[in-house]
């Protein structure tokens, strides 16, 4: 029998610019040596602000299609909308796919597609500023991931350094609300694949192809109060799917536009 | 601090028509009294089955139009199709959306947007038939519920009684891989609304309205294993969520299309 473990770890300070995120989690962990194959669940806030991924908005001249959008979605939203912020939204954007009823459908640079192109108003630290995505949330989870192994000692080379996941929060089609999904990901499968694999009876698994990575994200925020400081959650029990290497991050989730059947 | 733990329960036997899933789920729960304010999680082709929502494909004639549709997805999957499951899986839809490489997008009669209508070919018991969703996987989660209730003994009033939320395993718009989300549920707030409410810095959490049961869903999937017989998980710690009515069930998840911004 499979069981999962998902706990936040209290206590990590808000993130300020430069801030060394590894350092701050690694006292959260079970003992001095990592406990093999946990995945260590952190929303992108926190990485971004490490990071500096935030835009103070008094710097932000927004264009006259920001301008414009701003109204349109004020208009539509029946509340205002900040054209600074649409600018800050545009710049993270490689396309807008819809504007409507006060929100932007952006596929961003890094090719996910949710609203605002990921910047975050409500979580930034200081009013005025705006907390976008990380630039690359693949590669701030294998950095993390290799200061965490540095601070926690090797394990020994048996068991894999904890893996480290970086969500956000994202809307779906279809369905009201919101889940998290994995953005960044470093040691962990993102898919497992058991399509053509037998269930017990023997019969193919004929379409199961498992998001392991976004369940295991929304798992996380499940252990996580929103309206308290706890943007880690250490989960047990996903040892099945945590590698030593850092594998294809959460880009391998990404589905590309024209292979989309769900539209 | 809050936390999450998902563990399957073994020993469910291969559910037949007619079976009581309550009495065969109650056993391993904790204790003789319902431990307060758990979520059990239960794959929906355990209901189907024990609801007989199961087609024979002996019994089913293709139409002109599944034999025409099974053709093209044959064509374009490159494998054989089964006009008579498709005929089943229109038999199941409101609207087909698609139709391509090899997969039928639907509404289905319930208004949920997933792959070839639910229909599930791979975890029917026997060849030659195929796993419905539940007719009304709301009412039936209710009714598991109420089966519960009365096996377990009431827990006095101050606890409310296990909720109890069916899952299926959805493929996702923009995105690789599938996720399990609630089809039905009986006793479990579906969506936890901090829209307008503030985080811990006083900021307002303006686009942040949690899709909980299909956060607790995918969750509830990675502690089961998908080769084993595990149907049915227990969760806790979502007592927070877990309420003395049934509450307005996985239909209330459900985005009407003219108000869907994610297509």
């Amino acid at each position: 029998m499979a069981s999962l473990s998902a706990r936040g770890i209290g206590g990590i300070p808000e993130v300020r610019p430069g801030d060394d995120l590894a350092a701050l989690i690694a006292p959260g962990l079970d003992g001095p040596a990592p406990q093999g194959a946990q995945v260590i669940a952190i929303a992108h806030t926190a990485v971004s602000k490490a990071e500096s991924a935030v835009v103070a908005l008094d710097d932000v001249t927004p264009s006259e299609r920001a301008r414009e959008l701003a109204a349109d979605l004020a208009a539509s939203a029946g509340e205002d909308r900040d054209p600074r912020v649409v600018q800050v939204v545009l710049d993270e954007s490689s396309e807008v796919m819809r504007a409507e009823r006060g929100v932007l459908i952006c596929r961003t640079r890094h090719g996910f597609v949710c609203a605002n192109a990921g910047v975050d108003v409500s979580n930034a630290s200081a009013a005025d500023t705006v907390v976008l995505l990380p630039r690359d949330p693949d590669a701030s989870a294998r950095r993390i991931r290799a200061r965490l192994r540095e601070l926690m000692g090797d394990s020994g080379g048996d068991r894999p350094a904890p893996a480290v996941l970086i969500s956000d929060t994202f809307g779906r089609a279809w369905r009201h609300g919101q889940t998290d999904v994995a953005v960044g990901l470093a040691g962990m499968q993102p898919l497992d694949d058991w399509r053509g694999r037998t269930d017990a009876s023997g019969l193919t698994l004929r379409a199961t192809w498992l998001a392991v990575a976004d369940a295991a994200a929304a798992a996380a925020d499940l252990a996580r109060m929103k309206d308290s400081r706890e943007p880690v959650v250490v989960i047990d029990g996903l040892e099945r799917y945590v590698t030593h290497d850092d594998g294809p991050g959460a880009a391998a989730l990404l589905r590309s536009p024209d292979e989309d059947l769900f539209r």
